[in-house]
């Protein structure tokens, strides 16, 4: 349920200007706005499930996208009926869009990885809610590592279209004819970011599978402890279910959303307090809240 | 297409604690916790046409409204396909309330009368935009006149249950056997207040009979006459439309919404300038303002 401060779940993840968005409640469109995410980015809605506050806002942020012109497509990712669910909003409201819109759905035999692009690979694993729900895992590619300039001209290779093919990963010849291989003039490869989104579900076992390592986890954290029979009956986690399991996944930084309508605005202090008991680098993520991933060294 | 300080469309109607929401566009649930309309008063939602930004927050609402203990039946009413739309989406997300809906869906040959109860009645008419869409003016049923107590007092009536009798307009007998009828004691019926809601439409003649002598009439304003080419081509009426229709109507007071996303806040007042120059009673609606329309004497 909304709140005039809280609006429903969505996140979003902006790597080199594209944006990998996760879940999008009714009204997203409108934080979308607010955070000044501009038409072009969007490339790929990743739904967990389909309860209202995690997909309704789907068909306004895809008309919203026509307003572009010449989009690119649209990839909508989540569980079997997401394409159902929109396709029948389309037919039902006659809104067109001007771009291709692609369909990924989940089910018993799909792989573990549920996209990919050059940028980006995106897993899913089930999860356990009212509901059928799915957790993601974004990892960033492996980035090449640092070209080492003064290197490769000692090597006889002066700056110049070289440059670039060894960057890219291709072997290149000296004027004299020797061959210089990228490996002696790139630093090791480095690991690209990543990034976990799990919500809507009790604490399972999938959960630490898709925050292993990760960078930063938006997790949610919709109870305080003193509330988990409310969680453990509605499916949810407690704030101390989501530190305790960010803490043993190795997880970096942890963000915990998805905040129950009974606690407000000032009881957010407090629900941080529990999680920080189970694990110190965890924070409750607030509308319109940025949280930048540095690129490794 | 909502910007962060313009919500959708939506329009709110109190009278005696009962609400009567025209239109819902995705996040009117936002709009309704900010205006704290709360739980309990939403009775019926009428839907001008099956555009996503009139009818995607209907869902939102609805749960919202299972919140409460055995909330009262809610009314929908709308174009065909309605019902469908909001059947689909139940199906779709799996979401239960906890009252009966009703729906009321305009056909051919359906009355004039959409809708009544105790308090008002609703009508509908169909105007002319790129789907169809209707328009709609409830009319609060007439009031008994005022109670004249010093007049029962001196026909034999002291104050007691008598009086209660004689205001729901039933004859009553003195201590002494005589009849005294209700009009001996009340004064003339009270008109009941009127408003209409016409949105999303050409500039047609239907809506003149919607408006026909108003209190308040919530009209679109949704372009500047020096857009009128782009008013026409998308099926809407600019704000000197709406104000010429409001003033030959009799319109007592227009409120002009449904603005286009073209202009920003600081254009509104132009826009108020240009309706203006039509009806000297005409004002720009804003997300959260409020009308109170004065019972009549």
């Amino acid at each position: 349920m909304p709140m005039p401060y809280r609006l429903l779940a969505s996140m979003a993840a902006r790597i080199d200007g594209r944006i990998y968005l996760f879940d999008a409640g009714e009204g997203t469109q409108l934080g979308w706005k607010k955070a000044r995410l501009g038409y072009r980015g969007l490339h790929v809605i990743a739904v967990t499930h389909l309860h209202a506050d995690h997909c309704l806002g789907i068909p306004g942020l895809m008309m919203l996208r026509s307003q572009m012109d010449s989009p690119p497509p649209l990839t909508i990712i989540g569980p079997p009926g997401i394409e159902e669910f929109i396709q029948l909003n389309r037919k039902a409201l006659e809104f067109h869009v001007n771009y291709p819109v692609l369909f990924v759905e989940w089910n018993e035999d799909a792989p573990e990885m549920a996209y990919e692009d050059e940028a980006v690979r995106i897993f899913w694993h089930p999860l356990q809610h009212t509901r059928f729900c799915l957790g993601y895992r974004l990892e960033e590619r492996d980035r090449p590592g640092k070209f080492n300039a003064r290197r490769a001209e000692s090597l006889g290779i002066p700056q110049g279209p070289l440059w670039g093919k060894l960057q890219r990963g291709e072997t290149v010849l000296t004027e004299t004819g020797k061959e210089i291989s990228p490996e002696q003039v790139l630093g090791p490869p480095r690991p690209g970011r990543r990034l976990a989104y799990v919500v809507d579900t009790l604490p399972v076992k999938g959960i630490y599978r898709l925050c292993k390592d990760t960078d930063i986890a938006f997790m949610e954290g919709m109870f305080l402890p003193e509330d988990a029979q409310h969680a453990d009956a509605k499916g949810h986690m407690t704030v101390t279910d989501a530190a305790r399991i960010a803490g043993r996944a190795g997880v970096k930084q942890a963000v915990l959303t998805h905040i129950s309508p009974r606690y407000h605005d000032e009881d957010l202090e407090r629900l941080e307090a529990a999680a920080k008991e189970r694990f110190e680098k965890v924070s409750i993520g607030r509308d319109l809240d940025t949280y930048s991933v540095a690129l490794k060294p």
